[in-house]
């Protein structure tokens, strides 16, 4: 069986999730969006919380690979790594709704698998150690005050994610761009030397 | 009919979502749970995504009144006001995890009802224009600098909801006091006078 396959019945799934919702997924419509018969999607999936975790992983592998294109054609300079990934991740908010679409749906499904609770957890303890290390060369080259990088990865993460539900919910309120100039600010400050140990 | 009954039916919605999830909610467990006919529970609500509208209106109106109380409590100064507000809204994400179980099964079926995205809309302006009008306060009092009253607002929130979200994924990662010191001292980075227009 060919291994595209498999990515085929993913970004089917991400279809109907964008479209249906999870509440109304069924490993039928799947199938059927996907081309593919039921059988070798039981090859591939035991069931839809099964699809549901692959979607998340196809989603944040994609938002990793656009926020590593943007990182690699800035400055190596950390302020404007930071500001790159904040900028990819708030344009994915706007022009692919779907990634968002499957995070939520995800989350709505994690409290009740712990496999999906792990899943998530990998995927934030890496955006939390890649933010980490931006933060932490940063303070090596007094770029940055002494912060405890943790805590500024954590900081830069709820902004992100905060800021991109906010810009899925009313795509209107805000351009992404102006967004990740508000996000850039609040980091900025956040960060540079001086003002105290607040 | 007594009027509290409905309360109740809401109440019980959130019991099951937190047990179950929305995808695995039925008019049926709802009856049984909150101790109701299915007669008595359809002349409430016509169907499951009307409940879920009820749920969250009903836990955002438990969040305001948390905030309420927590603001009411102490300083009417706009740095202790914002404070208040993010403490308020940490502790429930720590000790009231139905609270964001609701507000993430309703995000994850916004996409698909018109309805609910007006809600949800309702819900954040209602909270931008709290946050707001105390920003606005501490500007002309001269304790924030310069902005956008509404842009700092989108950023508290988006700071709430984020670590929110961290908090309700990783209950373990940090306690709700430092959470909320964390993102006490980014908004009074932000929002301090001086150090340019970023």
């Amino acid at each position: 069986m060919p291994p595209v396959r498999r990515a085929q019945i993913v970004r089917a799934t991400i279809r109907c999730l964008a479209q249906d919702g999870y509440a109304r997924l069924t490993m039928k419509k799947v199938a059927r969006e996907a081309g593919v018969s039921q059988g070798i999607l039981h090859y591939y999936f035991r069931d839809k919380r099964d699809i549901l975790a692959a979607a998340l992983e196809t989603v944040a592998a994609d938002l990793n690979r656009r926020v590593a294109v943007a990182q690699a054609r800035g400055s190596r300079e950390p302020r404007a790594r930071l500001a790159a990934v904040v900028r990819a991740c708030l344009d994915v908010a706007v022009q692919q709704r779907e990634v968002w679409v499957v995070f939520i749906e995800f989350w709505g499904e994690m409290p009740h698998d712990k496999r999906l609770r792990a899943i998530n957890a990998a995927v934030y303890a890496r955006a939390r150690a890649a933010l980490g290390a931006v933060v932490q060369e940063g303070i090596r080259a007094r770029i940055f005050r002494q912060v405890r990088p943790a805590d500024a990865a954590a900081v830069i993460l709820a902004l992100v994610d905060g800021v991109s539900l906010q810009l899925t919910f009313e795509p209107d309120a805000m351009p992404a761009a102006r967004a990740a100039r508000l996000v850039d600010a609040v980091v900025a400050r956040y960060l540079a030397p001086g003002g105290g140990s607040t």
